[in-house]
């Protein structure tokens, strides 16, 4: 059989190569990044303040006892969120230890823990390690997996908290300054992320190889536990993270914004501290953990697919790869990329936040197409065959070109979506905003009905990408087309956590006193950084329903069924109720968001009577219950989605059978895909447009201005609406669709072996 | 072959016979309700008021002028709701005359208008009839349906108008009396609506029968034209009067309520005519066309499986007419059950109201289980075959009687579900109220996760419904199922017709100045009417649901597909699209409602601020004009999401084939049916929520309230936002699903013939 022409030896150079290079170059950022001066001098970790270097400030107003308050601020944060993190991490490795006994004696049990060696099933004639063995190393996969996500989102939280002051601190000289060193900090948690998550698999796989030798199905087969690991924490962080955040915005906002009429971030608001620890444990740390996620699931799938392919029966170690070079090809791509936006051009007026974030996106999606052309010709043969579903397709390199190209354009247009529905430069946001003259009712409509209609050119785009992938080559088709969505990640998580570092920035202003000039400028990043946090989840979403697709196949495929025909009562009601719980999910979260807000709400009434000289500022409030409430809140409630979440598949397996599970995973997949995207985009809309009339950049905008007139009060109730939405319901949605469709392919070969009791029983 | 032990002539006698006595009783009904003497006589059409007997009145509150004064706002609501149907009759004569040639030149090109006889597809060996003459035929049905669902919806506007001022009258002489007039007149509507759909369909049968002869595949292919123009008309009943209503609601609201501070119902609010008179075309025509439409899809589903089955292989008339015996044996329950509410109990306050209308539901069921049974003993042979996706399935004749039954309690589950979660006496609307407290923002987060959590029992019921019904008759087990939700339409019908009608009573009271107590019996009847109507529409979208999936699997077999399997490209897209398309829909009704309200909050704004002394009650305000911004809206709105319903099948079968459109079916009907519920219930909801705290019936009750205070406030945005939500775009998506299945079905010979032109070009 042909061959790569990228020889074996150079690939396992240029793999690790360039994760070392993307490790490396988030270690320049960040050392740039250091080089902003924060008082209050402690510096024990290497990210903890240094003098302010006062001689730098171009504006005298804010003084040293400012910066210094800066200081204190961004230390209250950084505590705040490891100290969260640390508690939820003390939860989650209970669960990791109860889930890798689960899975061992899951897949153990398969051939009833018989230590004997099987033939293979794809590669007959071969001989395969006992299940047994699949069985361990897949646990072990499972909490390299796990450990992986979490240090992702640990890692993004450290940098995040590191830069926030020192990107309130650069404002004082200037809107590009301030944008540098938030877009950097970025950069730092995107190119760690993308790179560690390369690394780790790289290594893991080499390992393993160590042992299974020649056997490459039992391989890849236990390597997909790496997913399901990773993307089972990000359930966590994504649910844990937004209850904690938006309990506490929410009800930071109600109490202060609405009912004591003081600024969001405001320091005299006891939830203020909480609020912007949210930011940090929900967007970034949560946002992490989810794309960490989707990344080592898509390639994960792809390489299942592939190792039961002409690749993996003809041991043609390049060719299994190419999901791992095209990550690599990204990585360099991406850094090419950040270049542009930190050192070949300079942001000089706020007007220009949004189109430079925009061209990354544009100039990363252009290189990387070339990129993937150059991996696509040398380290695949000419022609190959896939497996697809029982059958064998054959297949040109030049047609996996196609489908990882299409994943990346596709991911540009929903992108570009995301922005034009939630920006505050275009008329949809203009829209709602408009409406909120006669009352938070009519912003609410029409607030909806944009986040419904901001789903229909993402969910063509998608549809496109995965008629062409899949026709082309399919399952592997699809799982490469979500890595070529996922293959400028590295970009992607820069412009995603640039949001978050700036509405903690912005927060930091307002608590440290700072002048009113400054506080314009981080709301000025603050409100692109809304519409990048919307696109980040646009990403998120559409690359998380390519790989739940190309991990649905991959299940499909291990769990040995040939079709699933919605023709069948036992898909069909896997269909319905599958498609159903996106829903069952998101009134668990918002609930529970809603729940602990009044509590929140109650707390913050309840400092604001009984602490006296509190609302004059003479008092300082209890920070400490906020943050104790928001904690208890999110560690309690994310207990049962995560539950549902986790013991669907099981139950679903166990009880129905793989084809009313492949129905259930199926229905959420299409189901759980619209409610994130309009959620998302709902919350996104609602929060620029009051940032559109608090701005008053218009004659229009003015018109429904200033803050506090009744137009602004809609548009704050809107808002507050979007938060669980768009930070909590929205995106725990993807993992939620990924998360189901990961542990039923690694669960697949229990439930083929003894899934569908109850039918066998009837 | 054995055959059904029930004759051909008996058949022949009694399904007539069924639906004779149906209409019987609706008169009755309707004499009853007449014998309550509204003032200001005219009477040419017998329904339009006599001198009101002021004698029977126990109260002497009100004056002969008040009772002038209701019979002249009944008689404007008539007027306006006559007026408005007849312009949108106008605009839809147009659409069935352009359909009606669309439907003729699909069909006819079939086999190139050819007007050969040709070999039958299932019935082998036998000659059937050319498809030219299946073209005229399905053209003719379409009308017929198309006539008799305008017809249903107009004849229920009518008695709901007659009945509404005899409500508010009655409501004098105590909650009982203006309790049985309200529900007796929703039965003139389920009654007649039950009994006229039943006999068109007889009719048109036996007519057909005149030219088909022997060919009964030809036959009821035809036939089912009967169901697509029942429910093209009640998609744009649904959506044209949903839009007008909400229209003319949330814009009188706004104004009246929020920036006013005058009560619901005013006189002096300009839009109070439009409002009322949106109740009569939305939520009593709509809803009529829309289960009629429903009705009238199951049936011709039902026959077109039977057709192509051993039955009408076999020319067992009998069995073939199991499906109109059903809703025969539905018409005499029914009779008999309204007769508990009406004659053998009297409802003496306000507490017995939900109980006796749940009590209707569940009276209904019980009687019409034995109903069932007996029909299924007697109309269908011991067994049979029925086809099943080119294979065939024996089924025993219980086998049916499972499928009907488990469709009816499947019905009555989510009936009793959707009263759990919208009827102010539980705790879910109860929390809703409560979150009120904190202000509009939780009040809507609370709302929305209600309306997601209320889908779960409903999808759970469905789905075993579903499985059940499918795994013993296949489609046709489906079909009977949803036949079986139907079959008590009558009495559900009536329940639902109860809602609007007091709810307009308790806006005659309020218009025509009746005194507090009048105004507290009908806002108690109307209470019970918001929970009503969110029950019959979950009963409207539980049965499209179980309708779409029997039209959908009609519509499979029909055009010669036997798998629709998942893991084909062109079927997943079709599904992940097609999952999109309710929010598509939803996006465009909702946006229309919010601009249409939006006109109209201007209209009525320009009103008070310009008429004189309309604010003190001197001056009359300019009803008429809001009247005509509801209607333009409507009409002009209405079109493209009705585009967007009849456009896709037709685009997706011509472009992309039967296997792609196949895919459209199921995602839009697995996405929709979420989508329906959790709106109407998220809507109903709310709206309950602020009926509890204006009520103030518990501690907790007036805790919250009284009217006007911040909680109440916070309420009365939620109503708002959820009117749209459970009377626009919610109950439309039930029409969405059902309509582009029963187009599918109808068009499946053309598509099968010339579908997937870009595949092919490929």
């Amino acid at each position: 059989m042909e061959m790569a022409s990228l020889s074996e030896g150079l690939t396992q150079i240029l793999i690790p190569a360039a994760a070392l290079v993307g490790i490396f170059f988030a270690l320049i950022q960040w050392y740039l990044v250091s080089k902003v001066r924060v008082s209050n001098e402690s510096g024990s970790g290497g990210y903890n303040d240094r003098l302010i270097e006062e001689e730098e400030a171009e504006e005298g107003v804010d003084s040293l006892e400012v910066s210094i308050k800066c200081a204190e601020i961004q230390n209250a944060i950084s505590v705040g969120a490891t100290s969260f993190l640390f508690t939820q991490y003390k939860y989650l490795s209970v669960f990791m230890g109860v889930f890798s006994i689960i899975i061992f004696l899951f897949l153990g049990s398969v051939k009833g823990f018989s230590t004997k060696s099987e033939p293979c099933t794809y590669n007959t004639g071969n001989v395969c390690k006992p299940a047994l063995a699949n069985a361990f190393f897949s646990t072990i996969a499972f909490l390299l997996g796990a450990v992986t996500s979490t240090g992702s989102g640990f890692l993004g939280m450290k940098i995040a908290t590191y830069a926030n002051a020192r990107t309130t601190l650069e404002a004082r000289k200037g809107v590009g300054k301030a944008f540098i060193t938030a877009f950097r900090s970025g950069a730092v948690m995107g190119f760690l992320l993308a790179a560690n998550g390369l690394f780790v698999l790289y290594v893991s796989i080499n390992l393993f190889k160590l042992y299974y030798g020649n056997d490459w199905e039992g391989l890849y087969e236990s390597i997909t536990g790496y997913g399901l690991g990773g993307s089972s924490m990000a359930l966590f962080g994504r649910v844990g993270g937004g209850i904690y955040t938006k309990a506490a915005d929410v009800g930071a906002d109600l109490v202060g914004k609405v009912e004591r009429n003081i600024p969001e971030d405001d320091p005299r608001n006891p939830a203020v501290i909480a609020d912007n620890v949210g930011d940090n444990v929900g967007d970034i740390a949560g946002m992490g953990s989810d794309l960490f996620g989707s990344y080592a699931e898509s390639s994960c799938a792809a390489l299942f697919v592939a190792s039961i392919s002409s690749f993996g029966i003809g041991h043609d170690y390049t060719a299994m790869s190419y999901p791992l070079i095209v990550s690599s090809m990204g990585i360099v791509v991406c850094l090419i990329t950040t270049l542009f936006a930190t050192d070949l051009f300079e942001i000089k007026g706020v007007s220009e936040i949004e189109p430079t974030l925009k061209r990354q996106l544009l100039i990363s999606t252009v290189l990387m197409t070339a990129g993937i052309a150059v991996v696509s010709f040398f380290a695949l043969p000419s022609e190959f065959t896939l497996y697809n579903f029982g059958t064998e397709k054959t297949v040109k390199n030049w047609y996996l070109f196609f489908c990882v190209a299409i994943g990346l354009w596709a991911g540009l247009a929903i992108g570009y979506t995301t922005e034009y529905y939630t920006s505050n430069a275009y008329s949809p946001v203009q829209d709602v905003a408009d409406s909120c003259r006669t009352g938070a009712a009519t912003n609410v409509i029409f607030g909806l009905a944009l986040g419904y209609k901001s789903v229909i050119i993402p969910i063509f785009s998608i549809a496109v990408a995965i008629y062409v992938s899949f026709s082309l080559a399919a399952m592997y088709g699809i799982a490469v087309a979500a890595l070529g969505m996922l293959s400028t990640i590295a970009t992607g998580l820069a412009i995603d956590a640039y949001g978050p570092i700036s509405d903690n920035a912005g927060g930091i202003a307002e608590m440290a006193g700072m002048s009113h000039k400054i506080r314009e400028r981080t709301d000025a990043l603050d409100a692109a950084g809304n519409t990048t946090a919307a696109i980040g989840k646009g990403f998120a979403i559409g690359s998380a329903a390519l790989v739940s697709l190309a991990l649905f196949g991959a299940f499909v495929s291990r769990a040995g069924i040939k079709t699933v025909d919605v023709l069948t009562p036992k898909v069909f009601i896997g269909l319905i109720v599958g498609a159903m719980l996106p829903y069952w999910f998101s009134a668990m979260t918002m609930k529970s968001v809603g729940s602990a807000a009044l509590k929140m709400v109650e707390e913050v009434r309840r400092q604001f009577n009984t602490i006296p000289g509190l609302m004059e500022g003479r008092a300082k409030p209890d920070y400490a219950t906020c943050v104790k409430i928001s904690t208890d809140a999110s560690l309690r409630e994310m207990i049962p989605p995560g539950a549902l979440v986790m013991l669907t598949p099981l139950i679903a397996g166990t009880l129905f059978g793989v084809e009313t599970l492949a129905g259930v995973l199926a229905g959420s997949l299409v189901s759980g895909v619209q409610v994130a995207i309009s959620a998302s985009n709902t919350g996104g809309a609602w929060d620029n447009a009051k940032k559109y009339i608090e701005a008053g950049g218009s004659e229009h905008a003015k018109s429904l201005g200033p803050k506090g007139s009744d137009a602004h009060k809609a548009a704050v109730i809107g808002d507050t609406v979007g938060d669980p939405l768009k930070d909590t319901s929205g995106p725990s949605l993807n993992i939620l669709i990924k998360l189901m469709a990961v542990e039923s392919l690694v669960f697949a070969p229990f439930f083929a072996a003894h899934g569908g009791l109850l039918f066998k029983l009837l």
